[in-house]
């Protein structure tokens, strides 16, 4: 089963994707965001923490935005999530400010590659955000992330078996 | 039929609005927003675009934000879509920094000639954006639209047969 | 039962919420935000005016953020709305500039006392604010607002038999 979980932050999101894989069984867990703890963010070093005080102890974890590699494992796999992933690949790329039609033809081929990957393999479950369901942001970098964001969710979405969107940790499959 | 389609940026909604109309046979596409393209905005440029390229070569453009001008039309009509709507309506009316009061009256009026022509009428598919789902916007001008948006979008949809939430490209009958 | 209604700002939630309690007999309802108007604010004395002329004459209003003492009234009570009751308690505590810690312990805490109150009793509807469907807030005010309504929402909805999802006037049982 190929499954994409979607929803708001602080929705159970990521709760409810770990609860769709074996917490007794090898999993690899893929965090695509920087693994270095960011002193300078306690914020987002709390919440990674809080993240990784809940995985089994069975569970790997493989810190890459490098998706068609991760899917290569054989164990089931735990992608939390696209958002990190898209920030990542945005960065490494410098593509923050560039045009937005070159932006996008190398998200495209990045996302070409990942769903190639996908398409070959069962046992994948998704994790990622709605950013699109409030007012436009002021800054281009925003609606540029959200923007990419909604279209890499729809065609991750194209790709799995099932989406559950999660609200107020209730879930509803699509 | 009439049925309102709604979701958030990128989610694929007005290809599925699109969809539930015959693709090989006459349907008034309206665009409410301005006809001419600004230049100094490529980001909006490439999305009209986008969006025209993809309408069946039997479709008619009709730019308008008069919409019980468009809803007289014989055809089946679809509008993508409301939030656009709106922004022209408070743009002509220069109601952007008018008293709330005031704008609320206004829009108030225009839309129950659009729910009066709509009730006369089938065929009808509208598009509109969710804004309500983040937190309060900094700039008053946001938390206005988002304000009035989620009342017109509540108008629209009692005045219609079924309301169609899309995420991440899948639809749900509300 | 106890419910809770969520969705997007003028999505219809409040007024669905009321019509799952009766018109014609006694009910309680707790307004946790701000008893007194604020003149400088004309949006805000407007949206708390619309909702009082809406209710009926048999329910009594309770202001205040004081949660276990509202649920310990006999009648139905309809507490409107979480965002507002979380906005109170940050501001009495003093909490908007502490580390994110305290103030998640804080809040952990009188969320406690307020699911033990709620287990003991039935006919509670909440009614509360999905914010965290847009991209990151820039101000931490804002992004620490939108986590912990999170949080309160989902420990408030694994509290309650149901959850309503309110999307442009419908309704949609989670």
């Amino acid at each position: 089963m190929r499954i994409l979980v979607t929803g708001g932050v602080r929705s159970g999101k990521s709760r409810h994707a770990e609860s769709l894989l074996p917490a007794d069984r090898a999993v690899t867990y893929v965090a695509p965001g920087p693994a270095v703890e960011d002193e300078s963010d306690p914020e987002w070093t709390a919440r990674i923490e809080a993240h990784r005080s809940r995985r089994p102890a069975s569970w790997t974890t493989l810190e890459t935005h490098d998706l068609p590699r991760a899917l290569a494992v054989p164990a089931p796999v735990i992608v939390d999530c696209l958002g990190t992933w898209l920030t990542a690949v945005l960065d490494e790329n410098a593509l923050w400010d560039s045009p937005g039609s070159e932006t996008v033809s190398v998200i495209g081929r990045l996302l070409d590659d990942v769903t190639e990957a996908l398409s070959a393999r069962d046992d994948v479950v998704w994790v990622t955000n709605e950013v699109g369901l409030g007012v436009v942001p002021s800054h281009r970098s925003g609606r540029l992330f959200r923007d990419l964001l909604g279209s890499v969710n729809q065609q991750i979405a194209a790709a799995c078996d099932e989406v559950h969107l999660v609200v107020a940790g209730r879930v509803l499959v699509l």
